[in-house]
Formats: structure tokens, sequence, C-alpha cells
């Protein structure tokens, strides 16, 4: 069971540092920025919520083969992209994995929040802040608005629910695995759904 | 005496907010983004003393009714973004409030450097950026030059002088509540002077 | 030695906040922005290494002779600007101190992060990082895509050549000092080549 949570984070990790190397490519960056850009998005959320918690070493000081992944990553870059922004099917692809791994964050920054004892809406928040900041910094550091926070397809409001599916999960079940699994198929779902028909927040 | 900077530490918490749900708003963002800006206006300046004296958890995780009650105003972000664009008074009410704020929170910055011991100049710094980092975060969400780093009327300015009243009251009287009060007083008159006199740093 | 250490750790300070400084006066910023943008470009690298490594205090809190220095320097901020801007000498200058500090400041990160017992090639990324990311805020916030993410000459790379250096010689001669000497040397001579021959990276 564990190897399935693992498996996702690897996903998502993995989904995100793209969403960060394809924009960076976008803007023109060499080899540096691109590494720089994927690993803060990738890592930007869990390092937040690693110094919110007072968790140390961050979780990519600890799991070096990440940031080693990563580079190797960087390298392919320009192939990477290219497929990407050629097949439209790819593309959709990588919506997929991203929301995958915006579940699976968020599922984290709630579970390590909650254990330390912090409120219920506190630890949901965290669990969203997890999960969408690594593309909120790669936004920034592109010189754009970051995505998350523009009237678009509902994002934010899909891990805020997981992370509620999570608690909730917790509080009846008591079942880590179930609740990081609620939590990350709430997200998915409700995320693909409002990809698939274009929902927004109506305010 | 403790109810008045309570109520005071409250009243700086939603001006600061407002000014962030004010400028999420006018860049077009949604509920979350409006939220976002909101939160880290309002927290990002004590986040960021929090996190360089090593202070946890940090003040919103603790007193979580703030985030809950941020939430609650984001809801109707777009009618009190109305009344304050249309009404002069209205505008100028936050700017009074933002003013109180801004010197709560550069008391409460140079406060807790001073009692962990740290120089007295450094904690002068801590209390200015604990009163601005907030709006600094916003502006550079909002793709904005920090409004406070431009050649315009005084802010971190006011919160030095503050700042350093704050000090000068602790060495000379060695009273706490005065010396808080002393950093709102000094840091409000000037601010408001400076908006009506539209003072400006010289260089 | 020591002594010489400490002597390329006060140049590069200087350096990085003479960057900083010249930017912010490019956007027109008051002595507030001046002063926060020097101050941003010149302790960022090193308070991020300190957060990740949780050392407390931050290195700047502790030596707080160095934001007191670089206070009276931004009040001459605009002569210093001058000089630099009229000279094409003086900008040469700026370059090759600021290439020191780069060397120095990378160092410094690669040796404490491998003194808390980091894996190498994270620790090399702590060197780079530290070296870098008072450059890549000081960038954000005057809203610019950070320079050294852009395909322009080599900037993080040397960083990143130093601070295996660094390594390499601490792993064969296990001397903290020529460790750090060829770690600044490696990044010098790099940096230098870098900039006179225009070299860039292929991808």
């Amino acid at each position: 069971m564990n190897t399935l949570i693992k498996t996702i984070e690897i996903i998502g990790i993995f989904a995100f540092a793209l969403s960060g190397i394809i924009e960076a490519r976008k803007k023109g960056m060499d080899l540096v920025g691109v590494y720089a850009v994927g690993m803060v998005t990738a890592f930007g959320g869990g390092s937040l919520r690693d110094v919110i918690l007072n968790r140390h070493p961050l979780f990519w000081v600890e799991h070096f083969w990440y940031p080693i992944i990563l580079l190797a990553l960087s390298f392919i870059a320009g192939f990477i992209v290219r497929q990407v922004m050629e097949h439209a099917k790819a593309m959709g692809l990588v919506l997929v994995l991203d929301a995958l791994g915006l579940g699976l964050f968020s599922a984290s920054g709630a579970s390590l929040a909650y254990q330390a004892g912090i409120h219920p809406f506190i630890a949901a928040l965290l669990g969203v802040t997890t999960g969408v900041f690594g593309g909120v910094l790669r936004d920034i550091i592109c010189n754009e608005i970051p995505y998350v926070f523009q009237r678009t397809e509902l994002y934010a409001t899909c891990a805020f629910a997981g992370a509620w599916s999570y608690l909730f999960v917790t509080w009846t079940m008591a079942n880590e695995f179930v609740a990081v699994m609620a939590c990350i198929t709430v997200t998915f779902v409700l995320r693909l759904f409002a990809i698939r028909y274009k929902i927004r927040l109506p305010i």
C-alpha cells in the first residue's frame, strides 16, 4: 500500500517538475533556469510545509535522489517540451499527472499538519498550500500572476475539498492509507471534472 | 490594556487583509486568489518574523480563527471592494486602519526580537520587516514592484521611527505596554502626516 | 588565513549589495527600496541556506554590523551608482567583486551543508543556492525574470563547479581552508572566463 503512495508521489513530483520545465523553456531559460524552476515547482510546496511545521531536514534534502533525477530530466528538457507541445495527448497527460500530484501533496500537507496537532481548518489550508505553492513560485519566477489565483478552472478548490476528505476519513475511520487515497481521489476527480467542463468559481 | 493591543492587532490584520483583497480583485482574481493574497498580506510579515526568530508554531497557525475570518471576508470581497472604490471616505479609512496595523506589527517585531536578545538595530529592522513584508509579498504576487520600495509617501520610514520609539521607551521606562503604544502612536502619526502632506524621502 | 576568508566575505557582501542597490536605483526606488533590495541581494542566499539547514540566528542577525554598514552605503547610493554607470572600469570591478562573492558564498553553503552530514550532491546544490539566491530575489522584487536563469554568460554553473571543487578538496586533503580557496578560485576563474569569452550553456 505504501508502494502505491510512493509511486503517486514520484508521479506527482515528475508532473510538477515537468510543468516548471515547460514554463522555463517557454521563457527561453537555459539549463540552469530550467533545472531551478523545475526544482522550485516540484519541491516548493513541500518545502514551505516543512518550514511552517518546523520539520528538518526538508524532504528533498533527505530524498537526495529526487533532485538528481530532476537534473537528468532537465538535460532532456528540450526534447520533452517538444513532445508535450506537439502532441495534444501529451499535454493532456501532464494535466492528469499534475492532478494526481496535487491530490497527493495536499494529502501530505494535511496529514503532517494534523498529526502535529494543528487545528483542522489550518491543516486543510496547509494541505492546499503544499499542493499549490510550487506552481505559485514557478509563476512568480517566470514573472506571471500565479495561474492558481486567476479566474480559471478549479485548482486550489479541488485540493481544499481533498484535504477535508482526508480529515473526514481520518476522523471516521482512523485509517491513514484510506484517508490519503480519499484525498487523492476527490482532488483528482474534481480537477478532471473542472478541466473537462470548464468549471470556475462563481465569485 | 492587553485588550487594547489585541483590538489593534485585529484591526491591523483586517486592514492588511483588505489591502490584499482589493489588489487581488483589481487583478481579476477569483475567490482562491483573493483569499490567498489577503492571507499573505495579513500574515506575511508576522510569518517572516517568526521564521527569522525561529518561533513555532507561526502565529496564524496558532490563532486559527484569523484565517477562518479572512475566508469569510473573502466571500464578500466583491461587496467590500465596491464600497472602498466608490467612497473616498472608505478608502481613507483603509489607509488609517493600515497605519494602525503598521504600527502594531512593527512593535510586535521589534519587541519579540529585542526580547530574544538581538541587537537593537536588527530588532528595529525586524520591526519594520514585520510591518511591511506582507505588502511586499502582495505586490510581488500581483506582479508589481513593491509599493513600499517606490518613491512615494513615507511608509517603512514611519515604522522604523516607531520601532526605535519602542526600543527607547523600553530602555528608559521598561514598560512593555507604554513602549508598544509609543511605537503605534509614532508610526501612526508620522504615516498620516506623510499621506496628508505628501512627504517623501529626499533620496 | 581566516582573515583572508573574512575579507573575501566582506568583499562579496559589498559586491552583492552593490548590484542590488544599482538595480533598485535603476527602478527609481527611494532610500527604503535601495536599502531593502541591497539587503535582500546581499543576505538572501545566506538566509535561505540558514533556514534550510535550520541554523539560528541567521548570519546577518548575528553580524549586526553588516546591515548597519549597508544602510550607510544606501545613503550614498546615488553617488555610487553614478560612478559605476559612467565608468566602464567601475562596472568591470563590480563584476569581479561579484565573482569573488559568488565563490565565497558557494563555499560557505557547500561547507555548512556537508558538515551537517547532507548528501554531497545536495551540498553542492546548497552551495549554488547560497551564491545565487540573493540575485534571484533582487530580480523578482525588481519585477524581472532572474538574470541567473536566462541564457546568458555562465553564473550558477561556475558556482556549481566551485562547490564540487570544495567537496573534492575536502575528501582528498581534509583541509577546510584549501577547500574554500579552491571553490573561490574555480568559481572566480570560470566566471571571468565566461564573461570574457561570452561562454553560455549549449542547452
